[in-house]
């Protein structure tokens, strides 16, 4: 087991809030270049090529999230309906209700985390959902997690093999256990138990990730993000010039409602960051621009 | 204090069973009426008057709603967008999770509900949206619960007048206390603190209630889904007619994202259903047809 300190020391949680920096940057300029390739139905329709907007924002002094703040990076798109992407950097100390259930906090209940998330909701049905979200995590222990997985209406059996084939490349480059490891466990936590529904097809999700050796998890963090950047918005230009049918965004709305459900009664994330004073608007970027439960 | 007996008698269970049936015919009959008399620019452009549909459910044996079932009335119409009016009533008992948190359950974890419970989205965004519930529940202890409660997207002053009015009414014939705790009870309720906003504009909310007189009990619960039955209709009337714009229509669609955010966030009904094996359509039935996170 490592020191505390490893993950704790000033280098480390500057190199990793930088990082996640540079991958929102470079991720937005990805989906961005989508925005301006569409040439079909939608990109014709719907008018001008999205940009990101940003807005910034502060902790509250009287919050959890006493310290820090973030940067919510929002596109309201023709090919992505709305696409967020936010990083932060927040720091304070956790209430009662957390202390026993958060590592290391019950010892002294102060933490810092740096992460970013990353939710898109296409326009197109065709064109899947995705959330990727990595971070680092200090209080007397520290840990990096994070994940992504796929939500397409209309499943493909490609595009899955495709989305799953570079999360294990980016796996196995690191522990030939990550893979097997982390996507039973995606598998296991984007499950609906009231629908006995998956949320969508999976990807990979780990939490708690500390193996002694920071510079190790980190890479291993960072390739996390990269298969992203590989990956997603190559599927997304795989099909955002297909046509598509009413019926087929009507089944979308239906869908995008599972997401709804499944943040709000289960997401840890989603919960964690609204009890511990966290930003609104940011945790719930990941709603979906338009819902339906007819 | 009463006997539990005097909640656990067949007669009573059956009184209070069939009178939250005869509450929904009503209702049901009250709000068809509605779309019947719509004159305004929805009942003229969107077809033909709603009427209720009804589907039944059984309770999964396997689960811990063991016995029982319910029947969901639901309406598409072109005066109330949905509006659900589901009766159910269920046995089983109750997983370990529940144990400690349901009155009396500790000691015999088997119980006994049976309830009404009404949502009704309008589709007009001058008619405000309205929720009642009302339920007996037996465990070795017995009570009633429920309330009802109003959420306009832009709240007029005689409008809530007149519902709280209708409430304090109902209350005051029963108890003094009642009005003042209960609406108390509403207020603090239906609060979505990651908003820092209520859900709406109150009414009344109340649980627990055994006075040791079931007769009593039952009387003041019949008398909360009266004063829907009497106000809301009423309501709906009033607007129903009225023209609207598409930026208030829009305005109604993110209102109702914070319903979502509160009943799957926060509302004990909903997630005490989810998991304790309710049936899912039923209880998911109050989430709006159509909502919006811009």
């Amino acid at each position: 087991m490592k020191e505390a300190d490893d993950y704790g020391s000033e280098d480390h949680r500057k190199r990793a809030s930088v990082w996640f920096q540079a991958l929102r940057d470079d991720l937005c300029r990805a989906l961005e270049a989508c925005e301006d390739g569409v040439t079909g139905p939608n990109g014709t329709s719907a008018g001008e090529p999205g940009r990101f907007e940003q807005a910034s924002w502060r902790g509250d002094e009287n919050s959890d999230a006493g310290g820090g703040g973030g940067v919510m990076s929002v596109m309201r798109g023709r090919v992505l309906e709305k696409a967020g992407v936010n990083v932060s950097t927040v720091w304070g100390e956790f209430s009662e209700e957390y202390r026993d259930k958060i590592p290391g906090a019950a010892e002294d209940s102060r933490f810092w985390a740096s992460g970013v998330s990353v939710v898109i909701h296409p326009c197109s049905p065709l064109v899947p959902a995705a959330h990727m979200n990595t971070r680092m995590i200090v209080t007397t222990q520290g840990w990096f997690g994070g994940g992504a997985d796929l939500t397409p209406v209309f499943p493909i059996e490609a595009d899955t093999a495709d989305f799953h084939g570079a999360y294990k490349d980016a796996c196995d480059r690191h522990d030939a256990d990550y893979y097997p490891k982390f996507k039973k466990w995606c598998d296991e936590y984007f499950f609906l138990p009231h629908r006995g529904e998956t949320r969508g097809v999976g990807g990979i999700f780990y939490d708690n990730l500390d193996t002694g050796d920071w510079e190790k998890d980190f890479a291993f963090t960072q390739d996390v993000g990269r298969a992203f950047f590989d990956v997603y918005p190559a599927l997304v230009r795989r099909h955002m010039d297909e046509d598509w049918t009413e019926e087929e965004r009507q089944a979308q709305l239906v869908k995008r409602g599972r997401y709804v459900e499944f943040n709000l009664l289960y997401d840890r994330g989603t919960q964690f960051g609204l009890k511990t004073g966290g930003n609104t608007e940011a945790i719930l970027m990941s709603l979906p621009p338009e819902v339906r439960w007819p």
